[in-house]
């Protein structure tokens, strides 16, 4: 593999971690936007980098000049104006590193909003949204459905074992989730709308239940997880389920489930948004680096 | 269930055997195209149709006439003018079918060519081809994958179990063959094209092999399926292959393997087509009546 | 099935539940034992039971005389004199319930201590021990199996799929455990000492690692569970770990770790005991009915 | 590893393939008992040795001494008087073989019958019967398994996919066959007897059927696996089958299952022994070698 320049610039864990990663492939990476990071706390990300590296004593031009790729955190932002970047003291302004970004260079992040993308635009900066990418989607399915299990087992006082789980939607997350689900032992409902979605959870063994015949399924359920953004547990149906089921919604906003209503109801619900970052940061930024390296070979850099 | 009129026209086992199972749904249904066919010999299909339901006795339009859905056979024609009906003495013109049906009455079938659609228009019948339903096409690959694992038990001399096996492609057959030789034990590497495949690939477990990789793993494979429908067993890749290397080729005419170098390489190949027909007639005339079900469901008939 | 009278004595949540289980079923329940227990509590345990059945204005003498079956807890007892009874604002002594038994009543509990068992053998009472029956100890092993990923997936920054996972021992615990873990995508290893359990470890093609190679492999696990009841992870193994290598200890005191070693290697360890009551107390409950009804089927009460 | 040396003597493919196997491991090994084993023949065994190698220009005795190990057929013999050598022109009395061996070496066979045994003993030949070794028994569970899996697939007009497949004994190949069977889709059905082999059957997800309730399930099962060497398929238990239903014993002889009264019944019974040998020889002789080795490895030797 050619060797290659980062700048891995602001985000979470899962940046502290994929600048050792890619280190330890033989790249540079330069790092920025840690300077309150402290690097003795009991985080378990093993961050090999040193204080120095962490952003204090850089200027950000002197860091991105020059380097291949620049891989901004996941999301970019969540002011579209600052680099997200919350363990820096300092604000970080997007349009100061779209300023001294060239042609050659490429800069790589999460949820690149359409305002982000128009002011590189303006920069004549070359962006790509890592989570726009489908091996990125498939690949953040697996932490989704393992910290959806995990949640499922805190909250339940039943094995997931023998238990009746229902997931509704047969996307990325559904899939992922429904094969573990299916090989812990339980009776695994999938709900799909499509005749098609149905022949292939019959072919992987799953009990189908196409949405016409969801509420007569509800009653018995043990837990149910939604993948499917839109209000599809709305009243008619949380009324159907029992009073013990588990409610996980893994849809990202506004959710799946009426949730004044469950609660009304007494049901307890489980809202999990970003669960990759939460439940396996260093595996979370392994995907980040294969994915970069897939777009890189893709462009030919 | 409404209670519907079906007349099963021509085909081999599976029609006899939908004829069947739709009787056993409460539905009135004829059959046509049998005049030849055996009921006594052993062949294990229990047909229940009386000898004289099988077309002998009955003129083509009294059986068709007034029926809500005439299912003619997967293929619809091997000639584009007569119906494929093994079973039957005489010929049957598709020109004749057409002819008696009247506008309200839906023609289904598998494989129905441009011709004979343009000869449906002529004649103002409405076509279905069953094998163009997704749902079709999903569960017809799971008889297809199950043939695939019966021809490699017969010609291999070790078990699936922990042997080298490599599906090329991840569409519908790739993945329900890789889930099975993944779930007998064996060493399952797929080989695809796509990132996001790849990523599917990992998260099921199997063993990725992008395209680009291939050439190093083939030299350690006791078994190869194809699944693509294209020249992907070329002679640079067979050259790879050991000795003792069987070939199952499920890709449809033309195939994916240069059969000539793999007989000079002396090579095994097995170009297995139409398995669900041949090693499951029974489940694959199941998956026909579900699928016909699912179309009137959807056109409200 | 014949109608019974029961009394449940004692116990925790698994208690409570028990004894609505064995109602639902037809049979008459008496409880005993949980006069403190507040059914206002939010604990999740749906108890169908009045408060004025929980022990407070009943006798201990009438409670028992003339049912067929008294279950205590499990375990039976702290200290050889009580029964186990967390939720009981009083003591029950041992010798008062064996006191008021007859011949003909039959006293099921967990782990009845040679103590306890002598004192049955005084008062002619005839015990049996739940936790010795086979079945029990086998379902038993589901939830602990499950309450274990559920610790390594809230202890762990990577999933568990595609981690290197080790589990010590291919007993009950062992053989489930590495069952899901297999199934979630966890690259499992299995340590055995026999060439038959090998054999067996093979044949479900997870990875066996036979007791004499264990040092070779400890390097790269990400998690070490340990069910062998044994000094298995000495100082010599535990030095071999990586230092971010979680360790979840199910074996029952001792341990199989050399815990103090462990902490000085900076080793996070976690000892993990009486899950299935902890993690699933009404899929435990529900194993102990099954347990008791196959106990009273064999001898034909 | 320390070089031995070792003499293969008599058999089928399976010892052809264990010379190679064992060679390939660096020992020096002898083969004799093929001098009418025609090396052009295309049976798919890549046989390396040389004609010369096969027996025919060799003395036995020359053979034998010396040598570490004998290796002996599985079975040993059919006769108790020569070596089972199906491949050899001439007759190979044991007795001639026993005689030559010395104290320091090790007869190895399949088999050893009692009068054998004894006569061992009269020559002072120390012998180890390579089918009673619990990992060997274990092993060949799993080509049994496959090859009944694949018997099933020849014989069965449905897909295993969905089927209502019944295992009766849930022993080594009980276990191995319930998981392949359950994880190609079938409803797997296991029948036991032991309230902790039920337990286990949960604890995998198979469907436990208690002996006692058998019948009720009988008429449902579209094939019936027997693995127990009993009469457990008697006429009343025949007579509650489909007359669809595929038989397959998997039981030595005198097998599970009335074959005059199935045979009157119009039903369909495959009786498949030694799968072994027949479904994957190169298999089963990795499965030798891999046993002979750990005997080698008890034995100090």
């Amino acid at each position: 593999m050619v060797k290659r320049t980062f700048t891995i610039l602001g985000g979470d864990l899962r940046s502290l971690k994929l600048t050792d990663l890619i280190r330890e492939d033989g790249h540079i990476v330069n790092i920025f936007g840690f300077d309150s990071y402290d690097t003795a706390s009991e985080i378990g990300i093993s961050i090999e980098s040193q204080k120095q590296d962490l952003g204090e004593n850089h200027e950000l031009e002197s860091i991105i000049q020059g380097v291949d790729v620049v891989i901004g955190p996941l999301p970019c932002s969540n002011d579209n104006e600052t680099i997200n970047a919350p363990f820096h003291s300092k604000k970080i302004y997007i349009n100061d590193v779209f300023k001294v970004m060239g042609k050659s260079q490429l800069f790589l992040a999460g949820k690149i909003s359409s305002k982000i993308a128009h002011l590189a635009e303006v920069y004549n900066v070359y962006t790509i949204d890592i989570l726009n990418r489908e091996e990125m989607a498939v690949l953040n399915a697996i932490p989704t459905a393992e910290g959806a299990l995990q949640i499922a087992m805190e909250e339940m006082q039943i094995t997931l074992h023998d238990c009746n789980a229902l997931v509704m939607g047969f996307g990325r997350v559904g899939k992922i989730l429904g094969k573990m689900l299916h090989s812990l032992g339980a009776n695994t409902f999938i709900e799909a709308r499509k005749y098609s979605d149905i022949a292939w959870i019959k072919s992987y063994s799953y009990k189908p239940v196409l949405i016409n015949d969801l509420e007569k399924h509800l009653p018995y359920m043990d837990v149910v997880f939604n993948t499917v953004p839109a209000m599809v547990l709305d009243e008619k149906r949380l009324d159907k389920l029992h009073k013990n089921c588990l409610i996980i919604d893994l849809a990202s906003k506004p959710g799946g489930v009426d949730f004044e209503k469950a609660k009304a109801l007494g049901l307890k619900v489980n809202w999990a948004l970003s669960l990759p970052g939460k439940v396996a940061p260093i595996t979370a930024a392994k995907f980040i680096k294969d994915t970069t390296y897939n777009i890189l070979e893709e462009l030919g850099v």
